[in-house]
């Protein structure tokens, strides 16, 4: 089946200017692009664009922990230890498989209304995720958060995680296309160094990826200064963990540019998470340096109880802004950028390829805009990305489309079931506060 | 005619918790408030809030230039100064009181979208923004942004446009209970000294209130340094501006809040526009600290050419998240402080009486918000404020009332013809920008 997008504006994160022409989606690919000029091909499916309407590829949001929609609101307005300690952790003790799968569900719903079409998760009880990601159709990049604890019959937490995030690995990696599975050790704080050796050996041996939290907050830097004895360039070097194509480090809001001059970072992305940064008190990382920098950057909302949005627009909205702000620098971090991070980097960064740009041949990963609306007014091919970045939402969006199938189209979902996944979610919300 | 909330959460910006109940509406007032428990009386209009629907007050965007959205997205990414004298001004050169009307109503269609109902506003030509804010039948604080310039026949700008805004203030201060007039100096570098004492003299002997724009960028406090030789503190002692009742410094990004403990700033409002002072890189003001001194504080948007968004639940966002990175602490800048700023604290700033919150007798400026949505999972009473501030945002309004009467319902414009509108501004944009 085929779905041609007639006269709408194109725009990707690599496109100065917008295109303004036509669409035709087959296969799950974006097949052919044509000019507005060009007399469109025939297709079953025509959604007319008529000049207001704009095809921009899905957002991919590269650090979230999807099920923690469950723990959304808990201990607000607290610093970042005190929240995992007395909120977070213990609401997760409680957690279930099938309340991590309702819980995930329910993030779904909220991503694809808001334009993601791949989520890069970090959790536990990740077949779940799997499953109700295939379910949905959505993709996803997903990792076990391994980390250190009490032993269990004799074997210690961090190699049951390490297992459990490999047998994940062999079960789902590649899996319709839509999957792909990293090692994910959870943060230098809660995996020890010769562990983390250990998992940076089998990524390299086994080629998988690694998705890590890394220099979230100051205080981690003084952990890694004063417990582990190095600096936290130090630190990466070590470990030979820039050297595993695919690294993916979440955060690194304590990370120095400068770092990218001496140790080569052009195999690793960073994610900058602003709001979770932000509400946590976090801090603010040099966002418009490390652009200038030979290292991927991508985006996430992080999770739904540090942000509280999974919304990737609002993302792009908050790294374009707070970066001027916290600079003094209106010209710094273009909206070019962030639609690029926003979208191209974060598939790139999960070995997703030919995905993120509208390209002849690409995944037909797609959001439609609605344009036709009064904060639009004044949109044209030279500024779309300006509009979209500053001015737009993800109210905007009227459908999200996944490998050529929309999963979400004005307001319905096509492959999930709102009602239950809610009533589920509710009742795993209330199992686990009660 | 009387509309019933029946089983609603209500909620405002001084309730710690929100309460579970039924409002009734009626000639134009929140006349009955009732607990859940208590049997709702009979009305014509009954909205069945089943739970899951919350009722909270129109935000008012206590600064704003709402015909800017004409403007919208001309000279981004560009320095402060540059952006006005290069883009801006000239553009604004072209605009007509028809323009200005159309811009206006184009504006109003969003922010009615976005749950506001009181915009405070300065620009010029603000005749037909009184007319279009009584057709919308939205609330209103205008000003004449009043500047120096070159004399016409002989009649100095100051002169001219001091003129025009108590004209202004003549012809529509109190029309309908809609409207307030305010005096609007541009700001001290646009408004020699000398006619900024006038203003305030006039200020005073009429009782007008006072709407200007105060140290937004590191320029201004040099300006004021270097060309009218005086500290900022002095320049506001010396024009004893602050004994105006009812006078609004808008931005006030470099005003420090040690001088509210030497300066009585307890009639003054500093209206914090957090999206518009990160974009043009004006800096981040320490809202904070400020929230322990004795002046009101209120929230706004600013105008649509620097922010780009005249959505107020954004700037309660941006607002509540921003301050608590750049300070690094997730316990300052509450929720329910910045849920009072973009209410209550912006209508009393502007000289509204009883709107703001939600009491018996106040005006029913109110907005409905659907909770029936993935993102609302966990919400109670008791985290409402927080769930509204950091989950929540404007697409979950189904509805913008003022004075008791629906403006927005679901989409529908009430008293706007949004076809029209958005066909006048589009020829308005091309006019300007040609």
């Amino acid at each position: 089946m085929a779905t041609l997008f007639k006269d709408v504006f194109i725009l990707d994160g690599e496109r100065e200017r917008a295109q303004r022409g036509h669409i035709l989606v087959s296969k799950g690919r974006i097949q052919t692009l044509l000019e507005i000029s060009e007399t469109p091909p025939a297709a079953d499916k025509v959604v007319e664009g008529g000049g207001h309407m704009a095809v921009l590829p899905g957002f991919v949001n590269a650090h979230t922990h999807a099920a923690m929609v469950l723990l959304r609101g808990l201990g607000e307005e607290a610093p970042l230890m005190e929240w995992l300690q007395k909120k977070i952790w213990p609401a997760e003790e409680k957690l279930t498989p099938e309340y991590i799968y309702w819980g995930t569900a329910s993030a779904i719903l909220e991503m694809l209304a808001t334009g993601t079409t791949c989520f890069a998760d970090m959790y536990f009880e990740m077949d779940g995720v799997a499953q109700v990601a295939l379910k949905a159709g959505i993709r996803a990049a997903l990792c076990r958060g391994i980390t250190n604890g009490p032993p269990v019959d004799g074997v210690s937490k961090i190699h049951r995680s390490i297992e459990d995030n490999l047998g994940l690995f062999d079960r789902w990696h590649g899996r319709e296309g839509l999957l792909t599975v990293q090692l994910g050790p959870h943060a230098p704080y809660t995996v020890p160094f010769g562990d983390m050796e250990k998992i940076v050996e089998i990524a390299k041996a086994r080629g998988i990826g690694l998705h890590f939290h890394f220099l979230e907050t100051e205080w981690e830097l003084g952990y890694i200064r004063d417990e582990l004895k190095m600096t936290p360039e130090a630190y990466l070097r070590n470990l030979r963990i820039l050297e595993v194509p695919g690294v993916v480090l979440a955060h690194g809001v304590w990370m120095n540019p400068d770092w990218a001059d001496s140790l080569d970072m052009s195999q690793a992305t960073i994610v900058h998470n602003p709001d979770s940064n932000m509400k946590l008190g976090s801090g603010v990382m040099p966002l418009d340096t490390w652009l200038d920098k030979n290292v991927g950057l991508a985006l996430g909302t992080d999770g739904a109880s540090s942000n509280n949005r999974l919304d990737m627009w609002d993302a792009m909205r908050s790294a374009a802004l707070l970066h001027k702000g916290v600079s003094r620098n209106p010209t710094s971090v273009p909206a070019l950028d962030i639609l690029r991070m926003a979208t191209f980097e974060g598939a790139r960064a999960f070995g997703f390829a030919n995905k993120g740009l509208i390209r002849e041949g690409w995944m037909a990963d797609l959001i439609l805009v609605d344009l036709d609306q009064p904060h639009y007014l004044g949109v044209n091919e030279e500024n779309l990305t300006n509009y979209i970045v500053y001015a737009g939402s993800s109210s905007d969006i009227s459908g999200t489309m996944v490998d050529g199938k929309w999963l979400y189209r004005n307001g319905v979902y096509a492959t999930l079931d709102k009602n239950e996944i809610l009533q589920k979610a509710r009742e795993a919300r209330k199992a686990i506060t009660a």
